[in-house]
């Protein structure tokens, strides 16, 4: 069974969970506590040196970290990520959007907020990451507005991997009324069968 | 043949070129001048929505952007994209890596240095980018060590994906010369048939 190390709250982390629910593959999933510095230990730096959850134990020799590329590992051959060469580098596309252009905005946004609490000291770059965020919300927006998901009829990890920080976005500032689209996905998105919340399905 | 919207200085743009020089496939080379603000007229941005270059024409109504996304497409069965499971996610490991944990901080500092001349009101961010910068390059050092290429002996589009900013990283402020595995990797890398210089083998 594979062990999968992460943080049930991190949306990196939750987006391997939610593949995992939707695609019934078992798995252990065991806690790395991040604010007691739990990725700095020379074990934990065995399995990812750079230091980051989620990390994926395949065997006792192999561990695959970045959180898309566990996306395309476990989704391959599964209808979660399409066969064809060119949806798959879409699905690629969109997914290194994410990485790019979004969480570092919203993602940070949010932990700067929700975990620390917006201390003084960081709130110039808090309302920093705004713009960027508000950018790659609507070209998401746009994008939704002709595609039922962002390869088109099919949800694919590019869905995943783009849901993770979006429906949590408002816990960083980000006010999501103005995009209609968006939150039409979220609910095709979340009857997806195998769907659980963040918190791991637990209230909260 | 395949048009290419990017700019040759751009290392984004450079892993580009770099693969269709070695693959030997024929295009046209677009320039796109992104402080004239080209990126952001209609017609660009029908091709990419992020307005952001490198973007390839694949056909009048397929456009594909991100440039790993890009790298994925054209390598895929060629000996740059291992074909076994593991390996290719382990390429894609390595360039959600250098989309996350490099670029922004050693291709920021490189800009911010080489384009905008370190202007005053840039110069903390410039400072600021550096410890993250080193960090990246300690993680890629340190991996390379042990292995010739990121996965093993075969050159793959991890090599480009990280070369592209790694070999210009001096112009962002950052020594190599403590980092000598990286230097080896270099001189490896530079011997690969079809190897271009960045700015398209003119001097500079
Ligand atoms: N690009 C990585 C980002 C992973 C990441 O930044 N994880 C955070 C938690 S969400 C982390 O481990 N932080 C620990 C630290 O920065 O010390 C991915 O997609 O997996
Ligand atoms: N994640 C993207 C980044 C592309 C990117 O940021 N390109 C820059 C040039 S290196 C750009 O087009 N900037 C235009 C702008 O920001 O207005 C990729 O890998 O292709």
């Amino acid at each position: 069974m594979h062990k999968v190390f992460g943080d049930m709250l991190s949306g990196n982390c939750y987006k391997v969970k939610l593949l995992m629910e939707f695609l019934n593959i078992p798995h252990e999933w065991v806690h790395v506590d991040i604010l007691a510095s739990e990725t700095h230990t020379g074990n934990f730096q065995k399995m990812n040196p750079n230091a980051r959850i989620p990390v994926v134990a395949l065997s006792n020799e192999r561990y695959l970290w970045e959180s898309n590329a566990i996306l395309n590992y476990f989704a391959e051959g599964t209808h979660f990520l399409p066969s064809a060469k060119y949806e798959r580098a879409k699905v690629l596309q969109w997914q290194f959007f994410e990485q790019y252009s979004h969480e570092p905005y919203i993602a940070t946004a949010r932990y700067i907020n929700k975990y620390l609490g917006l201390p003084k000291e960081r709130e110039a770059e808090y309302h920093g990451k705004q713009a960027g965020g508000h950018k790659a919300l609507a070209v998401m927006d746009k994008h939704l507005a002709q595609n039922q998901f962002f390869l088109g009829t099919q949800a694919t990890i590019a869905d995943i991997s783009l849901y993770a920080y979006t429906h949590v976005a408002d816990e960083g500032g980000f006010d999501l009324s103005d995009y209609g689209n968006i939150q039409r996905w979220f609910k095709d998105f979340e009857t997806l069968p195998g769907y659980i919340k963040m918190s791991g399905g637990v209230a909260g």
